[in-house]
């Protein structure tokens, strides 16, 4: 069932739109089935928030950075603008924060669902993709972030996806060194920027000398988390910064207690993405996948002035999805269109996918061109397909 | 874990939209995907087209009559209009007619996602629904239109939800009396508007003596099937009336082949919202449902110009699940946050969803307070939390 190509103009969809044909849409389901299955099974019930919501509500708190990239629809009824979600997690917290304030803590939320943004990355030009994930709202200290951390590897173990990569990362620790060496915002800002590509030498042409040589030890706990351990724990930091640090540091070995050291690594300059995020944070990264898996860390819900504790996972299933292996396919079979339902299941309990062609010959013919490989004859037995005639030519 | 009113007006959600809380969430999702299997066990492959679409091609052809009633989103980089999808058959029916114009006939498709509508009915002021199903295309006969009942039947028996009554109609049949009757267009809407509300009096007065007769003995076909079968036989019809009347009369044989008589009736009057439907057509109903559960019948696909015939189903997932029976929930147990992912799993594996409550004393009390029925002692004895204390005060 291969896409053809098409030159109708009414068929066309925007860019960054698409159809998903079959197996794709079956894939993205059954992904999002399985992770959806394990946080469950570790207690994260599943709310679903509508897709659209007045503007107030979708871009307040955690929500405020998506609202410039949103679509915007007008309510007719109550002629106010609603926005359509980019992201699930500030509704989540909206929903914790209002309908279930009253709910015993920690309370474990779990959410899977379309979200749309106006405009795409160059990496990743989807407008629409899927959001799956799970929130810890009432703490997010070490054992909570090694909760959530462990859920969430736990989840991408059943996607068939090889190996996945851990970064570890504290997006406040920075900000937290350029107040101590009292930089202004601007500078503070540029060095920010300058770490987050790594780009040392620039640092140094940005801060006084003598203050460079936090950042250039603090560059040598970037990679694996072991030597990482070892050098943050042997850095001497200003007291704000040493919070942070500490926070990390905890996260780091609480990790390493539950899951070993293998695939984890450590980046302390590392912020893109993470704006709201207050405390340890993190990534998830694979072979062969376009970008991160997904990510998740500590952050506290303002929303509604609450200021609550929470910890949580956000997985990106279209990316997920596109390094995950295919499963076998259930093998075809074609039967009369008279078959009752009672011969269906049966033949479907036998692991057969049943198909029928109204008005068509039943036959192995019929059932090949209908990508069966078996028929049900008239007499009740299950015959192969013919095989197709040897091709002649070279294509 | 029951919703908490909320004063909040930032909480506030537009009209007709609302979240869903646990447990209600996990029921549409899983009954979601008890019915998207039975369709996949038929041969019904999965596409998902995306949520929003150029206007041109997602009100075009069946996608006609959702134009006045869908919300319109400006896309800032092609600077052209497009809509929220209202209906998922016309996009279905686009991809048939595009991207699997060449994929061979009958083909099998399946869909099932969120649609929205900027405003409801009365009985059913929701905005934002879920809507499952599935199109056969290629085909639209007798043989067809038995199979895509047959499916849908199988698949609502997954529902847990009592016995269905399906409702079989045929849209074309009154308006080809009304037209070899020779009556005007706006007189024909009247008789069709007054046939539908059963009004067999308003007829009398709009149709010339001696025409009404035709309606007052298609009248005595309302009601079981057995019955509705031996009156249509019986009747003498006009050339085209008598064509919509034996495809009808086909259906329900075939309908009756496959799955007995107990709860078929025929409405030969019904049209309402079968605007699309050519040939017969069908609802689904159950006891304690709001409103019918579903529907489907014969239509032709005009995209693109193509004209090529079809059936399908569309089934109604939130009225679904407010008739389906609730699952047992897993019993929750609290463990430890130190337990490792291998000792998390093994109690998964025996039916409990694992809970931690971080810097919290594990015990009964704690195991209670988060709704655990057990709790996993430092020892690894799986225990009772202790019943609540009786409660003295009547409330």
């Amino acid at each position: 069932m291969a896409p053809s190509s098409d030159t109708s103009a009414q068929a066309l969809l925007p860019n960054g739109l698409r159809d998903l044909l079959p197996p794709d849409a079956f894939s993205l389901t059954r992904a999002s089935g399985r992770l959806m299955a394990v946080f469950a099974a570790h207690g994260y019930e599943r709310v679903e928030p509508p897709l659209i919501e007045f503007e107030e509500s979708l871009f307040s708190g955690a929500g405020h950075s998506a609202s410039a990239n949103s679509f915007r629809v007008m309510d007719p009824i109550s002629r106010r603008m609603m926005g359509l979600r980019q992201d699930m997690t500030p509704q989540v917290a909206r929903i914790a924060a209002s309908r279930l304030r009253d709910a015993p803590r920690p309370l474990r939320l779990a959410y899977g669902g379309t979200v749309l943004r106006v405009q795409g990355t160059q990496l990743r030009p989807d407008r629409q993709t899927t959001q799956v994930g799970f929130e810890l709202v009432g703490q997010n200290g070490t054992e909570a972030l090694g909760e959530v951390v462990l859920v969430a590897l736990d989840a991408l173990e059943q996607l068939d996806i090889g190996p996945v990569t851990l970064d570890l990362v504290c997006p406040a620790l920075v900000p937290a060194l350029c107040e101590a060496a009292g930089l202004d915002p601007v500078t503070a800002e540029r060095v920010r920027e300058a770490l987050g590509q790594k780009d040392l030498k620039a640092v140094e042409t940005l801060v006084p000398a003598g203050q460079a040589a936090v950042f250039t030890a603090l560059a040598r706990a970037m990679g694996p988390v072991e030597r990482a351990v070892e050098v943050l724990e042997s850095l001497a930091l200003p007291a704000q910064a040493a919070v942070h640090r500490d926070a990390l540091l905890d996260m780091a070995r609480r990790v390493l207690a539950f899951i070993g050291s293998g695939n984890v690594t450590v980046d302390p300059f590392e912020f893109r993405g993470f704006e709201y995020k207050t405390g340890p944070a993190f990534s998830f990264f694979a072979r062969g996948a376009r970008g991160e898996l997904g990510r998740g860390g500590a952050y506290v819900n303002s929303f509604g002035g609450v200021n609550e504790p929470c910890c949580g996972v956000s997985l990106y299933l279209e990316t997920l999805v596109e390094i995950t292996g295919r499963s076998p396919e259930c093998p075809r079979i074609l039967v009369d269109p008279a078959t009752s339902l009672a011969g269906r299941r049966a033949l479907q309990d036998k692991g057969f996918v049943t198909v029928t062609s109204p008005g068509a010959p039943l036959d192995g013919d019929e059932a090949r061109r209908l990508n069966c490989a078996r028929w049900l004859s008239p007499e009740g037995d299950i015959r192969d397909a013919s095989p197709p005639p040897v091709c002649g030519q070279a294509s």
